[in-house]
């Protein structure tokens, strides 16, 4: 848990992370500030492309506070994308309309020495200006996230040039070269400490780690590819900035998550939708403030099946440290008005 | 556990399923029989298409019986595949060169009359005349494995027309329209009993449900379409073939895999590479015989980091009842001289 470094009117976000618990949980959305919004789709046209608006801190600032705006959520998260880093580090990084992210060439170990020697702020430092912004537009009570990529999932698009489509083929360069992908892990972990940092510096008040293709690995490999990575990353930062509370999701990992849970550097641990509630609540709360668990999808639907099982999320983790959110984000066909019903239903006092 | 129905003398898979261990564990691994083995390749251009193959029961015993001549393994498992069902049921299936299954057109709400009432024997004849054959030409000491897709594996490919791409889509109509959710699920239970039951009478000696696609469900949906199908799917095998052991293999279903384990109707539960090991043993080998885990992608680079894993794994299980096997099938990149080595490996009394 993180050191006590706020007052009882410190964010209720960040007071569950020191293990406290509410009655009514604090609450944000993975991918709060997205195309579902119709205010986020008017700003989005005034920057031109997703890149534009990743590295446009005027109007990343403003898409950040939008789901604050409409629905008073505890904490807002920057606006960016996991793949700067891998852009900063010298890929050519595109997204195509309709299609996945590409980075371009697939990385190679010939590669690493000049990644290694990228001076990354010079790209990222409009990135450090929008969390300026954003915190200076967030009211006291209200936490600012900032986040990375975990090495894993990022290693996978800069090894594929793109989103992941044969996860078999890099478990093949696990078992065939691991110097290669222990280098390769151990410098995204580098840069995204020193990207960390600086967002911590410029006004985030935690931070969260991304590990969206940790299901899958064998054991022996989420060890080494995932759990340490993340880690040394979260031991790293709280060296350098003690208090600072981190978040760590790796998505899929079913029966692992307990390893997660118990690092002494986790503060909190975001859990997706296919993880069971119960399950969770036994093994990972005494370890850990969870995070999230809800369907989106059961989003888009709405209606009773999302009112009970909201409710029912609710008090599966009433009287432990919880942050309410859902398992993966909102898709763009969310209506926004299932979103404000979801957050009364969390609002409630029981 | 199934009930006691075979002598001392019965092949050691089927004693493993019945409760017994082994120093050396019975083996037999997922598409053992397939495009990495020369002969297969051989027999496969004989036959045509891959569907041909598998409607063609004189070649299809002959690739089902392949990797035991090549290996000495312990079971065999019948050449078909799990999309045979909704071929039967009036889906028209395809399977193009180096792209993925596609069956047509998607199936809607208004198919359902007309599928329950296909005759799915006379389009599957061919598959119990291949068990015939195979069993025929299986030593005593050997097992033959039937096996089908589970219900909610079988179902996402009729409603997606092929290989899902999209897994939140499909959890929508089960949000929005859960009844013609169940109304599927339901007819694919029943077509799936009968083709077992046909397959047991045939020759095999056990039946195994591949739910690959269950991970990923939320809790309550994994029991409503995976859990709950599959179980019904057992007992109702038992109670028309009892002593029949049945084998369950749900893919990525981490943290929730103990509630297929419990069931008393599974007799085996496959577990996954992502599975970690000693949890399984832990959690898993109290109720179950518990099979597989080994990465495939292991096999492919195989060495030292093979050998290691394989006697890492046979030592997690020893002394509790324990199939070796993957935790996913091999792919066509495997050398056959790693699975030569693979199952030297296995046979050490150590």
């Amino acid at each position: 848990m993180a050191v006590v470094n706020h007052a009882g009117s410190a964010p209720r976000f960040l007071r569950v992370l020191n293990g406290e618990s509410f009655a009514s949980p604090p609450v944000w959305f993975m991918r709060q500030a997205g195309r579902y919004l119709p205010e986020y789709r008017a700003t989005r046209a005034k920057a031109g492309s997703f890149l534009e608006l990743c590295y446009h801190p005027e109007l990343a600032a403003e898409v950040t506070l939008q789901p604050i705006e409409r629905y008073d959520l505890d904490a807002a998260i920057l606006f960016a994308d996991i793949l700067l880093i891998p852009q900063a580090l010298g890929q050519a990084l595109t997204f195509g309309e309709g299609e996945g992210p590409k980075l371009a060439p697939p990385v190679t170990a010939a590669d690493l020495d000049r990644f290694a020697r990228a001076d990354i702020h010079a790209t990222l430092g409009p990135v450090y200006e929008t969390v300026r912004r954003t915190r200076a537009g967030l009211a006291a009570d209200k936490a600012l996230i900032g986040f990375a990529g975990a090495p894993w999932t990022v290693a996978t698009y800069m090894l594929a040039g793109g989103a992941l489509r044969e996860p078999a083929e890099l478990r093949r360069i696990l078992y065939s070269d691991p110097g290669f992908m222990g280098d390769l892990i151990a410098l995204i972990c580098d840069a995204t400490v020193d990207y960390l940092i600086r967002q911590i510096d410029a006004g985030a008040d935690a931070v969260q780690l991304f590990d969206t293709w940790a299901g899958g690995l064998p054991e022996a490999a989420l060890r080494t590819l995932s759990i340490e990575p993340m880690r040394d990353i979260a031991a790293r930062v709280k060296a350098q900035r003690p208090g600072t509370p981190v978040i760590l999701f790796p998505k899929g990992v079913g029966a692992m998550a307990p390893a997660y849970a118990e690092l002494a550097e986790a503060d909190g641990l975001g859990i997706d939708f296919a993880m069971p509630w119960d399950w969770a609540r036994a093994h990972l709360s005494k370890h850990v403030a969870v995070q999230g668990g809800l369907d989106p999808m059961l989003v888009v639907t709405g209606g009773r099946e999302m009112e009970e099982a909201a409710r029912r999320l609710k008090k599966t983790f009433a009287g432990v440290p919880y942050i309410f959110n859902l398992g993966h984000g909102f898709t763009p066909d969310t209506p926004p008005d299932h979103v404000k019903r979801l957050v009364e239903i969390v609002r409630e006092e029981h």
